[in-house]
């Protein structure tokens, strides 16, 4: 529109919404607006609370269950990871998810007899991003790992 | 002690409780009982809860969220077959137990990067067996799945 100058965050920001991965997580949190009330809302609107700077962090306690909101976008931020994994694969990848009221826990996302993907979750309270670029970065790292071990491993995950 | 004649379902729930695997889920029910207050038990007495006949089985509500007596003795059946993995392969075999509160579910173990069992969980509400054999036949079978498993893919349980 105007000739402004983009700040390389604003562009860090956009290369990392044009992601894969991240395009994987705004498909998913569309898919759960049924009543379309997030219709008119951008893409970095719609993550804007995967986004928690270090002060924010720190504000967040860890007492108590992790708060219901942050439990929904860590089990979409991971169903992301899956349907990327099943993108870049063609294999689904099942996750399965524990997480304990201390906030500690365990993913793992299994394609046949293969464990493609298996994480330790720590200080699940204060889950978030600093950046959409880290977002983006996380996301598509996990996925590559998956991708990886499958690659290694082929006939186990198709068993 | 006397001569009378055993009778054969008497002899079959001995044979039931002296094979490995009831053995390892006597041993983990022991190890619960921190205050020694099931030590004048037998190993019979101590596991007579996972038995409920057919017509307790059909008594049992399944509406509301499963008993929470039947959830530890399903998370420590499932832990014993873990257990008499880890003594027939020489693996640790970790579970990941999700339930949800209609009583449906999944149970994974893994080691390394090898899905060593994968089972869905059905009825959860009436967890249990008719007999001390079905019990003992059930748990050895689950762990024997295993043990095929690890033996056809040795490298990925190690991995």
């Amino acid at each position: 529109m105007s000739d402004a100058v983009v700040s390389p965050a604003v562009a860090e920001d956009e290369a990392a919404l044009a992601t894969p991965f991240v395009k994987c997580l705004v498909r998913l949190v569309r898919a759960h607006d049924s009543h379309g009330s997030w219709e008119g809302k951008s893409d970095a609107e719609l993550l804007a609370d995967f986004i928690i700077t270090k002060e924010q962090r720190r504000a967040i306690p860890i007492i108590g269950d992790p708060d219901p909101d942050v439990l929904w976008r860590l089990e979409i931020f991971y169903a992301a990871v899956g349907l990327a994994i099943e993108e870049r694969s063609g294999l689904m990848a099942s996750p399965m998810m524990e997480v304990s009221h201390e906030g500690f826990g365990r993913v793992l996302f299994t394609a046949g007899r293969l464990v493609v993907l298996s994480k330790t979750l720590r200080d699940v309270h204060r889950f978030g991003f600093e950046t959409f670029w880290k977002l983006a970065a996380a996301g598509t790292q996990l996925a590559g790992d998956a991708i990886t071990a499958i690659a290694a491993h082929p006939e186990v995950a198709r068993a």
